[in-house]
């Protein structure tokens, strides 16, 4: 088994991997991945990691996920909580250990430091710079596992930082609010609330974990949203995303909401879903909330442009009023852009569907078949 | 406790009844209620009952359910499986067993002859003509607890005769396939197939579970449906329900399918949906699918004609094309068609949510605040 480990396949199966790696560790990897969905959004521009130290018995002795740039990594973290009890004792983790001195020393020398002996992880370092940490690590006698429950965790908390690395431009999510029959406002344009404060919440969570906000001035101008991260008392959360209305004609308003000075905003003139996304990623955002209406839902489906799709679908029924999506070119039914059902929630007298698109309409498509 | 169950309250809440259940009876109520739902679309015009037979030890020894019009009920079919076993025991049933001698004989004789201790009844019996049955039971020596798990009984399979009998007309299930974007047709007017194989074989067990099937000439002439029920290898089931057609200017063709044979059909000339449902009650059709296009679902809708909803969610989008539902007269969030969920199941690739209005647009809101 260390011997399929030690080739490093490029993208190993989650099922080959997975049959490697005891239960109990495998238990811990799927805790890690909690950890680092724990901090999504609050890593930029360093990866959302989780960790879980098992001492040499196998029992869980210490975890910890990223925190911060400049702070520590999970690894790090982990064996701090962990101390002594973490000789000879395996590290599971959701992404390679690095090899290389940043704001923090190598990640890798101090699993070393801290008598390791073997550590398990899902996900191979991607990148040059940090990469040589498994080498490292089997240099200095530790036996490391690479690629278990990989896709788990690459579709996870890593899949925003693995979108930057891979197509160098942040992961999207579109959120959008709307009825049975597929309405986001009444004709009269009214669109409060759609849904119930269950899912408003649910919004305000998902929105925590991004790194930027974007809505076009229709919908600045229909609903003025603030598009702050707001608790259930309404209180603003410490940190927030940055605000983002697309605005290539200049028609926002001074007043208007999203420029209250309660969270960082940018209003941009970018002509495209590519080209904004493009200045978006130079300010370090890896993960964005695209929060518009049909025209920017459409604009960015059409250019591929979206990964993730979060649909609050509201028990109510209009027959009347503005679509989930614009006009995206399509007018066969075997055109439609498909998706593949990630999960499906009830909250509260609502239901949230998350879903990955599996054909784009538009240049999107990755060269390595994921998305 | 069988003094709370003599008064014989007019709606038992759900909790309080539940509460002098105890948990074997319970089970033997909630397979009673399965039983029930198997037989849904094969006793019209008699109720879909399901009765379990509990020996004096609490065990089940027998179940039944109600059989084609003719021959025997629920009662009597568990009755004759259960046996001498019988003797002492209890017979949990969905529905108060009958007192009257239609084309069999009564209930409440078979089960004093069967020497039965016991009845647990969920929804007692709301017709004049077939009531005592309760009575009859206590004056021959048997403890009858009426009004158990009452709410889930009447919402469940006796929902649509229940609607029969208090409406005087058919339940109707608004069956609709469409996109995440809410099109049930993309804009060339292609609809073949928005949902995967999972969904359509549900259909199909939902059309065998009505009486009749709608559609409107719009779909007739758009998608020409054979509207019969088939089996996974599209052989047609032995009982089919009515195939109906809303014709109202006598634009069907000849060569339509569902004109072909393979099932009754009957072609309307019915103005509205509530006269529809009014000829359609005559002929004994208590449980109606609604398969049309936009323009029936709206019709009904509007007219509080609606009793559920089975939506089956495609994860496409679509951007353009027919709407799930055409114009409800509605402008205002405030005024949606409000509705409950109340499941969702996935279904292969594809999302089934199914609901009930709560709060019809028309003029269908039942006296007794039920629906
Ligand atoms: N239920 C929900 O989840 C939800 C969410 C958001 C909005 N809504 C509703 O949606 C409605 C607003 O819809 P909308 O489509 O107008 O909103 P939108 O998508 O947020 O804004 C569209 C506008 O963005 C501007 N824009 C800037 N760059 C663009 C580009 N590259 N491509 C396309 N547009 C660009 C355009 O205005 P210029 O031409 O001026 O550049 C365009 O009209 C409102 O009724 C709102 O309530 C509902
Ligand atoms: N995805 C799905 O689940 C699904 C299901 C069904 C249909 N569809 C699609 O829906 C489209 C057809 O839509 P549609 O709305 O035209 O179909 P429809 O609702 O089945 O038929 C509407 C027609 O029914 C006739 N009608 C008779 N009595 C009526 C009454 N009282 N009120 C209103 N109409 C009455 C009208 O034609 P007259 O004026 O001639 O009387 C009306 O145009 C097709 O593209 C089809 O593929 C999709």
């Amino acid at each position: 088994m260390s011997n399929t480990a030690s080739e490093r396949p490029a993208v190993t199966p989650a099922h080959e991997s997975s049959a490697a790696t005891p239960a109990h560790e495998s238990s811990a990897m799927a805790r890690a991945r909690e950890l680092g969905a724990a901090v999504l959004g609050t890593t930029h521009p360093n990866p959302p990691v989780g960790a879980v130290v098992l001492d040499a018995a196998g029992v869980p002795v210490g975890e910890g996920a990223t925190t911060p740039p400049g702070g520590p990594h999970a690894e790090v973290v982990a064996l701090a909580r962990a101390g002594e009890r973490a000789r000879g004792g395996t590290v599971v983790v959701t992404l390679e250990p690095c090899a290389h001195t940043g704001r923090t020393g190598p990640c890798a020398d101090a699993l070393l430091a801290a008598g390791i002996a073997r550590v398990v992880v899902a996900v191979p370092e991607p990148t040059e710079l940090a990469g040589g940490g498994a080498q490292r690590l089997r240099d200095g006698g530790v036996e490391v596992l690479l690629g278990v429950e990989e896709a788990e965790a690459a579709d996870g908390a890593l899949a925003a930082w693995l979108t930057g690395i891979r197509r160098h431009r942040p992961f999207v999510v579109w959120k959008v609010a709307g009825t049975l029959d597929g309405r986001v406002a009444a004709a009269d344009g009214s669109s409060r609330w759609i849904t119930g404060p269950e899912a408003r919440a649910a919004v305000h969570r998902l929105r925590a974990t991004c790194d930027a906000v974007v809505v076009g001035t229709g919908t600045a101008l229909a609903d003025d949203p603030q598009l702050t991260v707001r608790d259930a008392d309404g209180a603003d959360a410490a940190r927030q995303p940055l605000r983002v209305v697309m605005d290539r004609r200049g028609r926002l308003p001074g007043t208007a909401r999203v420029l209250d000075g309660a969270a960082p905003t940018h209003v941009s003139a970018a002509p495209s879903p590519r080209e904004l996304l493009a200045e978006l990623f130079t300010r370090d955002v890896r993960r964005v909330l695209l929060e518009g209406g049909p025209t920017l839902a459409a604009a960015f489906l059409r250019d591929g442009l979206v990964d993730e799709v979060v649909v609050h679908l509201a028990p109510k029924l209009l027959g009347a009023g503005a679509p989930l999506v614009g006009d995206l070119g399509i007018s066969a039914i075997d055109d439609a852009l498909t998706l593949d059902v990630v999960d499906v929630t009830r909250l509260g007298g609502d239901v949230q569907v998350r879903l990955r698109p599996t054909r784009h309409t538009g240049a999107g498509r990755p060269a390595d078949g994921r998305g």
